[in-house]
């Protein structure tokens, strides 16, 4: 690592970082610890001041652009260069926690704070962005801020999203950016030389390995179904069960067929039924219909399109007496990383003498809508017990400084010092 | 057969019968063809006073009890001996059918009516009796009337029961025995010489075998266990199936090692789980908390004993990272009919040339208090599909009337031409 780097590197600080994200989790927070800060609500406009009126105090470049996403700019020595692009989301679930999306806002802030304060000079600028709605908590769908501006989600559709009562994003987003004027308007996409997030693993993997960072190959492939599976009402007493067509009986058979599917000696298949309702779900009546979802995801896009495709046919085959119909619900194909930021971010990581791990994002993020645009990665780090979603998520303030001093090495390598 | 007797039998009708019943089925009439009749509401007061009207019409006499049970005498020749008794409930499911308990009921009447007709004199009175509360639809526990007549249940807890609009069941029942003033008060238990309730099966066997007559060995055994499995919520898309404590994933499990217990050749058994209930039921949230019921039936008492203490170690043993409670909720031992009665149905089955089988019964039915009592038994007619419970319930006039037939042959056995 260039002296210059290293000099940046350690002007990150734990603690401003921490209190950083302490003053931010203050927008929204709940009684039980969390925060809810939904996409362009008041609390969403307090977190996108408090953002910019640091950046302002630090001298850094803002714009905005036609969906919110706010950029801080420390310009580079090439002016009108492609920036390099670090950044998360501000909005949360409506249960969630202090980490989630602002870690990765204010870590790619302390990183540029800390690179101003080394006085290190790039050839590309470096931004920080604050990508709109990523939870979709209230206008679905999720990551839509970074979806419109890799073009992958119509502007026009965001637009028109209402919330649940009636409110429409336009309206919204007007509010918004009208609370938090003075930003110069940018047109998107807009070149980018590379893209690094910072985020909480949101689960257990590098806690349980006593690793601090995690190199992030991609994210994995996501389906959902939606399992509909018809029997026929029948008194339990009366009913022999050789006439049955037992709903409930159906959906476990199939269940467990699934799961024998599912059998994988590598932990890396994540298959999940999360929703499972049996009607009329009386005791002694035999159960005439039952709902449940599946929730499969893979990193290996062979094994996750093949997956996908075997498991209507193994509710069909595990049908019995009853009509079973299949719905996909949800269809994102795995994303691999860049490989060269993989090395980037490893090679920082171990420089820092700090154990890190090659592994798969399990949950979906906005770097997913900007991998197909730029070299792209992410940088993982421990959160407690791989807990999120959750007003109890935790993680250290040691940690999490870490993650922005290899982000720093990660940033100043891509912007060329 | 005695020819007197024949001549009863010939006095049945099945047109009669049929129309006592449809009349009766105006009482909380639903628009969907069944019947509303909750236990001392106005249309059971309304049915009531039917069944008293038609009883003075015929010259019968008629008598009450602490818990509102109707009984309705024609005397024998010995006129304090015990009466052989026959009947069902006049109350039904909130969403019921015009021919559960009613055709016990009025087909016990149309009996007395057949053997009035035929001028027979029998040396023990016969009585038609309507027990309170049969369905526990408003009032629980079910089957009061005839359990408060045992001794089985207390009067004083009856009396206390309250619906769920906190009315008082001793309130419901004054305003119900005023409004059919006039019976004579009778002391309970009395002796009583023997005890058949016709009934619909409420299940397929008699209609899939084309037989008219079930010949009613016994009630099954019922046992109602109220499972619940905690696991611990996570995200289904960060969280490895290794370190998952997964609710659902469990229930499933046990449903399914449940099930292997149950294998039964001869289809005996009755194993159904009925609700079931996951929560958060998000999809991409592993269960944290599964809840469901078993309902177990059988007619053997070693079988239901030995399968009913095993039901929760299979579940402990099924229960993988989770933790797991078993409560039982309800517990009836198998209940064996006389043989002699069983004989007697039979026979005047068989002397009537009406196809007929041995079978158990599926559901509980007042018989069950009475059986301790005096030598008793059932006889079942087929109804459409096996469907009961259910507002769509039917049967033919034909097979409701021959029912009635054995049942004259057989009460008039039992009080001795």
């Amino acid at each position: 690592m260039k002296k210059k780097c290293l000099e940046a590197v350690k002007a990150v600080s734990d603690r401003r970082l921490w209190n950083r994200i302490m003053e931010m989790a203050e927008f929204g927070a709940t009684s039980a610890g969390g925060v809810n800060r939904a996409a362009f609500s008041s609390e969403d406009i307090e977190a996108r001041k408090l953002l910019i009126s640091w950046a302002r105090e630090l001298g850094f470049m803002l714009s905005t652009d036609d969906i919110g996403n706010i950029y801080v700019r420390r310009p580079g020595k090439l002016y009108d260069a492609p920036p390099v692009l670090t950044g998360s989301h501000l909005d949360s679930q409506p249960k969630g926690g202090k980490f989630d999306g602002a870690y990765g806002v204010l870590g790619g802030f302390e990183a540029l704070e800390a690179i101003e304060r080394a006085g290190l000079e790039t050839k590309f600028p470096i931004e920080v962005v604050a990508w709109s709605n990523e939870e979709g908590g209230r206008f679905q769908p999720g990551a839509m801020g970074s979806a419109v501006f890799s073009g992958e989600y119509p502007l026009v559709e965001a637009l028109n999203t209402m919330d649940r009562d009636g409110e429409r994003l336009s309206d919204a987003l007007s509010e918004t950016l009208g609370a938090t004027s003075g930003l110069q308007k940018r047109k998107i996409p807009f070149d980018i030389t590379g893209y690094l997030e910072a985020h909480i693993e949101q689960g257990p993997i590098l806690e349980n390995g006593n690793h601090t960072i995690g190199v992030v190959s991609g994210v994995q492939g996501l389906c959902w179904y939606r399992i509909e599976v018809y029997g026929e009402e029948a008194h339990a007493g009366t009913a022999p069960l050789k006439n049955r067509k037992d709903a409930l009986k159906t959906a476990v058979h199939i269940i467990a067929a699934l799961e024998e599917q599912m059998a994988d000696d590598t932990d890396t298949v994540r298959f999940t039924v999360g929703r499972f309702e049996c009607s009329p779900g009386a005791p002694s009546t035999v159960p005439g219909k039952v709902l449940f979802t599946v929730d499969f995801r893979h990193p290996d896009r062979h094994i996750f399109e093949e997956t996908v495709n075997l498991i209507p046919k193994i509710c069909k085959a595990s049908a019995g007496r009853c009509r079973v119909d299949v719905e996909r619900l949800t269809y994102t194909e795995p994303i691999a990383f860049d490989s060269n930021i993989m090395n980037l971010v490893r090679d920082s990581a171990n420089a820092l003498r700090l154990s890190n791990i090659d592994m798969v994002s399990g949950a979906g993020h906005d770097a997913m809508h900007i991998a197909p645009l730029c070299p792209s990665g992410m940088i993982f780090v421990p959160c407690e017990k791989g807990i999120s979603h959750n007003e109890l998520e935790n993680a250290t303030p040691t940690d999490l400084a870490d993650g922005v001093r290899v982000l720093v090495a990660s940033l100043t390598a891509l912007a060329d010092t």
